[in-house]
């Protein structure tokens, strides 16, 4: 099994880069991520150095997969992301969108916690149950090159709480080989993630990567053993929300057979929402796969 | 057990109209309400007629508390909320913002669903879990007098489906007896209430309306057996999510000795948000309760 | 010439107030109107008391227009906004908005302006041209009590500099009698309205109330000697741009012979936007007068 | 003085393209740009063809300033903006967000307009004041590469009519050399942009590009004989239009000697917006020149 360990830390989605890893359609791979501070927070006396490390979300990639075109998309099953160093850190930067309730006077919050025994210890007396995710998954644009900031069609920063053990992530091709990013595991994170910096983590995941030939989809999808889920993102988050449901109710027009009109009631009445990083506004559409024979 | 059957429609949450019920704090009561399509649509044939019924969400209400003074709060228990006539009805609206995706040329799709032994029958093939809540519910402000289409401060239109059975609604009182208002129930709803247009049903519920005496509230809170939450609402999703995390921070350290900035990080982690309706931005910011003795 | 003095100062467009005035169509009328701080800043040391006015933009009104019936709008023309006491008031509020750039320790700012010969004094050293506006103009709505915070269909605190001298507003009539309402007046105002807190002064408004028998119109419209003018509000503020657009675009094809798509492709290239107070997303969409022959 | 024709079409403001040109600092160049529709429109029978051209607003550049450095900036005063071919085009394509008011069936309306006398002739009938402008104008980032389609820090897609002949355009340098880049010019344009096809032309443009060493500024700036002003972009506008207030309120502080605080009084009752393509939410935040000496 190859495996792709921390190398040069990219900040973008970008095609420009050489491809550090080649594999086959199909081929089960195991990728190291550094955590989304860049590793600058080791210790609790450890801070965040903006001069050194101006952006965030460093990614492992990119990782090319052989054959794959425009037009195509990935398959990306998650196996496992397991804590590369047996801890999370997170920090509680200002958050002004919360300053006319709260105030500005947010202290210095740097702590680093321990992982073990499937708990995350947040403090003495409070742990937390390691649920892993991804932050960040992404392929290269073929116009344009998103930082690890923004999220879109392209997977990117997505920060959407089931891109985690035991489910698929699709992601569309936009060039030969496809070109994929991860990293920004977070240990645990809540919906919305609100103060931006979650339980941040360096990981090594274990994937497996299909290519799905002559399937263009239009941006990012999940498929969880009881659900399928679209996400889009923009502000604001209505617009994005909208979106999300659209592409998902083409999915099951297209896929499952249903009538589009009868899908956007449907959902109307079973529908669920996840919220990813809420400022940048990204959602995922759900729906139970219990419906989706049932056109 | 006093009981308030459906009576004048009212479409505001008015301070203006007169107490049609007069509980004591502590009191149980049984309050019908019409559905949002103020009983229009009984058959599959019938139709929204805008024109003799302007507007949605008919409330019933208001109900007076006996002792309710402006700064008081409402802790209104919801214990069920069943069906009145074995059925809702939906409709299918066309949904512009879904247009740049789907078109516009929605057909007709107003359906009448059955509802027994604890499922909503959608179609055919398709039963739904029934899980009622209710749409609206909310007192009279002090200042305006919002209509049954908004959601704020008061309650209102807010759409989130822990307004249910089992859980305990708080509400602000800004005039004198509160003016409690109600309606709008679902038999069931998706998140985010995707085409505004429900399992729309006229429905009886049994609730418990105490009183908590100068317990000022910023705006509604909901307690389920297993989270406490804050809502908020408004354009653009991103600022009613801030807003619902600030009140539900503030929340905590008032009344569960957390520090706020400890709060704040530790939602970043473990928070859940549910989504109402999704134009008009309403947000429940949620805790599970099993962290609020940690601070 | 009816002159309808300073009275109860009302902080809704409310129907329920008692008219102060009935005029009839074509009246020309003199309106005295308090400042948006209630007259409780009349010198450099007074501050704004949130305690026993809560409130701001208090109203005078109801003017009851005999005949008027919903359905029909209004059309006032301004003829003048003259200042009552010779002076204005503003302070400087902290705008959590601007707090990721600017902080939050935004000093004690009230501070009086005498308005003299056309000019009014902000300081020693600088002086603002006298350009007088209403930043509240309404109706009472059927349904539901705004407010003198937000705006919308019924007018309301629309803070768009063209509420002006030399210019007609027309109202949407939703109750018998209209229900006029008008205050807010600034002695000059920034597009946007900065801070929220304008030029603010006592005025006393020369009028002329015409009414429009039969003529409705979805949302306030102002005319200029030069422009007209469509006016939508709501947040996101693209929204309420797409939504003036389209009026503005109706409007041309209703009484200028426009067709609508010609319409759009040409204001495209020759619109102008005036925005009202930002965060309520209020937005002007004109054009000019020249081109609407031309169809 | 040299002149860069157009050359390939580049729809990214990249910094990995070979510089076109090398100037020194203080040079004055003449710069064609093709239009927005990549040349695709050049007769009423021409259509817009994505397949071919998948991209809009192609660039000319990139300019290579010797010494320009990160942290630099750039003064690009502009002398002219002319026509190339004495023709501009525009067409009408659908737009979603006005549907609910205009529904979709809008017809084809690419058409050619003739430019000729300051005038372009838009119909038989209706002439529009040549007014000409950049849409686009640019430097190339030092992490990601923005398309042709957003506005950002770095300048981009701005559509901002001040970027005009007589006016000045500053903005940072973030890679050695600075990599300008300049296209997408229309004959006139409404604020808003609202169909987003204006009268596009391919154009020919005069410029002196000026290099102010070790002046960092946060986004971009304009400075016209009367006014200066300071643009923000992204959605909503409330939030893009706080931050352009912002960086104006910082820059009179930095240079003109305004308490930061005092300035924001004043721009709340004298400042002026100018809105960009509306749904990209850009917003310039302006006060006139003549109010800078009286801080």
């Amino acid at each position: 099994m190859q495996r792709l360990p921390i190398g040069p830390l990219y900040y973008e989605f970008s095609r420009h880069n050489e491809p550090r890893l080649r594999i086959q359609p199909g081929e089960t791979i195991v990728v190291e991520s550094e955590d989304a501070f860049s590793g600058q927070i080791r210790t609790n006396d450890d801070r965040r150095d903006r001069v050194t490390k101006p952006y965030g979300n460093p990614q492992t990639g990119p990782i090319l997969i052989e054959g794959a075109e425009p037009g195509d998309s990935l398959a990306i099953k998650i196996h496992s992301i397991e804590p590369l160093i047996g801890q999370c850190a997170t920090r509680v930067p200002p958050l002004h969108t919360l300053a006319p309730w709260l105030g500005t006077d947010c202290p210095h919050g740097t702590h680093v916690c321990p992982i073990r025994d499937g708990k995350i210890y947040w403090s003495d007396k409070l742990a937390i149950p390691y649920q892993p995710m991804l932050g960040c998954i992404g392929t290269a644009p073929d116009t344009g090159v998103p930082t690890t900031f923004p999220a879109g069609p392209h997977g990117g920063n997505m920060d959407i709480i089931e891109v985690a053990p035991g489910n698929t992530v699709y992601l569309p091709v936009f060039v030969p080989g496809g070109y994929l990013y991860l990293g920004d595991a977070h240990a645990a994170m809540g919906d919305g993630e609100l103060s931006a910096a979650g339980l941040e983590m360096p990981a090594v995941s274990t994937i497996t990567v299909d290519l799905c030939k002559s399937r263009k989809i239009p941006g990012p999808r999940i498929e969880s053993p009881t659900e399928i889920m679209s996400i889009a993102t923009g502000c604001p988050m209505e617009r994005a929300s909208a979106e999300a449901f659209a592409h998902l109710i083409l999915w099951m027009e297209a896929d499952h057979g249903w009538d589009r009109w009868r899908a956007y009631d449907l959902l109307t009445h079973v529908a669920r929402i996840s919220v990813g990083y809420f400022p940048l506004g990204t959602v995922a559409a759900k729906i139970g796969k219990e419906y989706l024979p049932l056109a």
